[in-house]
């Protein structure tokens, strides 16, 4: 395919052409200059174009695996103030003890599916005593960590929606029966609360089965041979988190909120590549987010509702949108990647672009605009201007790969000079050569996040970049990560500056000490100082199976190339 | 059919054989002593006999009437010392009020649907705000009364299941979405509650609809021309009682407990005599109920579970067990009847006489037997012996009637000297000729039931029922009906006693106090001064559309011919 591209780009007019069709536009706002505002006039899909991109991706719309599994066993959630979040859980039986018991009124089983799990339940059940004389009623809830079973009745004081909250009522009418519970679920460890039963009868719960859902295969790739035994277990709960999260789309997390975000998906496929080689479902999320791009500005939306048809959120994340172009560059390095998709979406990827440079300021420099969601990171007080203006320039740059590798450099031509003088400007400005650090905002901030995105963005050189990551790690008041997705960056930004060592440290560090303190699948937020932390109120909401957590498998089976 | 029968009973000794079919066992105990002890070879029907009554039960399962019905409008539960247990509905909107309104974390919302509806509850539901971005969750409760709705959270402190409180909780992932409730649910008012959403979107709900699910349909029979709008309104009340428990069996309350309950068919299927005419439903139970007779001796099981597969519960009540004559004697009296399953029964309905027989003391009167649940009426303190002494001849005399209908009157011949002695022991010992009333027990206690069933077993003269039914309703310590099972009877004894205005009079205050009293449907318990009160310590747990209260129409509508 590549070759085909490069032999066709000899005649350059159809190549252009062929780069920027279906509309045309591209090839006029080409010739107008670059630093623009947000042109109305710019590059949008036509609705023609959106519909062809939701058709193409319903028809990739994946079968999913599904496999039945048996619980290993039964539970107890053990306070343990040296246990992660105060919680252990604590072997109570067989899942034959279970079958035994009579259960009524108040009376708790809680469940160890043995691992994190995406499914539906499944519970057999019948009655000892009398026949049934009144329905039965139950509660069940599934858990992803112990901590989240340790407290199932406290309401969460949280803005975000309590119906996230795996608590559903069953009320059974006739006994036995067979309930398959209606709503997916994700999570480990399943609650069973009998709510009532009359005096007359109890319930038994003859049998429970998970029917794993995905579109990854339930068996995990085996670890790389050369793995130590610890960056194995590391690998392993890290595909067990992506796997989790493939389902008819990337999710971000199987639990909390199971929709498609831009940045989550891109750390995503960068995992599938080397582990479960879903190119088909990459696409299908890509093109999702191309027919979601906002009619007044074409902006890519931050994240995709599936249901009931596929539709942006009102979300727009800049620095997501900023990385369209290093999504498809990633796509582009697959064997299998539909390459006539790519091109298709250049112009859009261009778009991205442009949008993120009508927001650089007279110094320079890029400004996170107000009125715009500039996420970076969920670090508190985190100054955003050095990481996207780094952000700013490895889009630049991902695109101009790109665009060559698909023989439309012309479409990347205009944006040299602009990226140039991005690079320029942050050196001048933001790299402070005599403290060897990278500085962000009036404040001049400090942080892990601003020497990453100017070392992926080869702002800095890798020997800079080695010196100013180390000297923010070092520093007591500097930024640290918020969380794995930036945690993610820093690592990646350490790899490509012959530190691996330093990247491998972190990662055992970071994602290790999940692991040490029980994690099943990495967690949305972590932060080893502080258990409870959450940017939703309560840890309970966190989700600990989360995309952007998923990532040490790319660095240990060899997809990060430097 | 009835020409047919007699003509062969020319014929006596087929006749005979075709009486006691297919076992011929009752040929053998017809020849031994009548104040046997319960026997163990008395007649039970054989597995092959049960099995062709459950066959002959299925092919008759009624397609129920299902009717698509729209609520009135909204309303409010308001305090309200003057009303019926402290509560009362006030109008709060329309429907088109409610689709307009965005539900957040816990709005409520209270539908009136108009009346009491039995069926699935229907909500279709779209958002305001922006896409919902989390799930849905909201609470579904559905209430038969007021002061129910007034208080659907203090947990139910109670014996009985808690799971019989509608009260449902639904999870939705999409939007727009209609829902049908899975379970069916019986009530007039339906409380949503609106559990969660996001801060970014809110709940619509666009309309709700209750599909009517019944084997009567929904359209109740016109009140006959000479009511009062008094008795018009009983009617009516009565009538929609008897339509909602009416299903695939007839329930004894289609809110709780939802069991075909021996004693509470016979009253509904002589209201469903004079009103739906449901004769093959009324044929389908009895069948149910005879297919259920406990192998050990024969007893008609009180009540039948109709699913997984129709089987009896563990419970027996010796008062229903005897009213197996009478209930197959109205049967006879329909024109459609199915007189060979009537014959087919006629050798169970001897077997009940007989284990009743055999509680019969040495001083020749019942007693209610250790061990056995004798009901009479849920009256607290109430003495049941005479109650039960003339449930004991009422059953007799209805065997003997059928039994001569059927042209099979030696199968009763050796249970007329019995019956003559149990009356004449019965005015001997229980009837105080002077004082004119029935005595119970040993503390010769005046009740209601006492000279009720003496009067409609015809062990005391019409003339002595209307007097002793007179001094027991003057009698202030006389013991009252503790519900309407019993105040049906005392109405009917007052009836056939020549006191057929004192007879409406009572339907008037009893009854006429529900619906003055807002009933909707006729209620489980009703004492008018003691709002409150419950059987199972909770008046939210009461059955307000129950079977057994629903015989006023049958007097008013001419079923009862004294």
């Amino acid at each position: 395919m590549l070759e085909v591209s490069r032999a066709q780009s000899d005649a350059a007019d159809t190549a252009d052409f062929r780069c920027i069709r279906p509309s045309g536009i591209a090839r006029q706002y080409l010739r107008t200059v670059v630093h623009m505002t947000i042109a109305e006039h710019g590059y949008r899909p036509t609705a023609e174009q959106r519909r062809r991109w939701l058709d193409q991706a319903a028809a990739s719309t994946p079968v999913l695996y599904e496999v039945s599994c048996t619980p290993v066993g039964l539970v107890t959630c053990v306070a343990d103030a040296t246990a992660w979040q105060g919680w252990r859980m604590s072997p109570a039986g067989t899942m034959a003890d279970l079958a035994g018991r009579k259960l009524k009124r108040g009376d708790r089983v809680l469940i160890d599916l043995g691992e994190h799990l995406v499914g539906y339940l499944e519970l057999r059940l019948s009655s000892a005593g009398n026949p049934p004389d009144s329905p039965g009623r139950f509660r069940v809830c599934v858990f992803e960590t112990p901590a989240e079973a340790a407290d199932p009745d406290t309401p969460w004081a949280v803005e975000l929606s309590r119906a996230w909250f795996q608590d559903e009522r069953v009320t059974v009418d006739v006994l036995p029966t067979v309930i398959r519970m209606p709503r997916r679920s994700a999570g480990r460890y399943v609650l069973i609360e009998i709510i009532d039963t009359s005096i007359g009868w109890q319930l038994v719960i003859d049998a429970v089965r998970m029917h794993y859902v995905g579109a990854a295969p339930l068996l995990l790739p085996a670890p790389e041979t050369l793995m130590s035994p610890a960056m194995a277990a590391i690998d392993r709960v890290a595909l067990r988190t992506l796997r989790g999260c493939m389902q008819t789309v990337f999710e971000d997390g199987p639990k909390r909120d199971r929709r498609l975000w831009s940045g989550d998906l891109r750390l995503q496929a960068l995992v599938d590549g080397v582990s479960f080689h879903k190119t088909a479902l990459v696409q299908r999320c890509i093109l999702l987010l191309a027919a979601g791009t906002r009619e007044s500005d074409g902006v890519l939306p931050a994240c995709i509702f599936e249901r009931p048809n596929p539709h942006p959120a009102a979300d727009v994340i800049l620095d997501y949108a900023l990385l369209l172009p290093a999504i498809l560059q990633d796509l582009a390095a697959r064997p299998d990647a539909d390459r006539e998709l790519i091109r298709d979406l250049l112009p859009l990827a261009r778009r991205q672009l442009e949008i993120g440079l009508s927001f650089v300021g007279a110094d320079g420099l890029m400004l996170p605009p107000p009125g715009w969601w500039t996420f970076i990171d969920w670090a508190p007080g985190l100054d955003k201007q050095a990481a996207l203006h780094g952000i700013m320039v490895y889009g630049l740059r991902a695109f101009a790969r790109v665009a060559a590798d698909f023989a439309c450099a012309d479409l990347a031509a205009d944006l040299v000079a602009p990226t140039a003088r991005l690079v320029e400007r942050g050196r001048a400005l933001l790299w402070d050569e005599s403290r060897r650090v990278v500085v962000s905002g009036a404040q001049r901030q400090i942080s892990w996040a601003s020497p990453a995105w100017f070392a992926l963005a080869g702002i800095i050189t890798a020997a800079e970049a080695a010196d100013a990551l180390e000297h923010a790690m070092h520093q007591a008041d500097a930024i640290r990560p918020g969380g794995p997705y930036l945690m993610h960056h820093v690592v990646h930004a350490l790899w490509i500056s012959d530190r691996r060592e330093r990247a491998l440290q972190l990662i055992g560090d970071f994602w290790g000490g999940m692991v040490e303190r029980g994690a099943d699948t990495f967690w949305e937020v972590y932060d080893p100082t502080q258990p409870a932390w959450s940017p939703y109120g309560d840890a309970r909401m966190n989700s600990a199976c989360h995309a952007w957590s998923c990532t040490p498998s790319w660095f240990l089976r060899g997809g990060c190339v430097a």
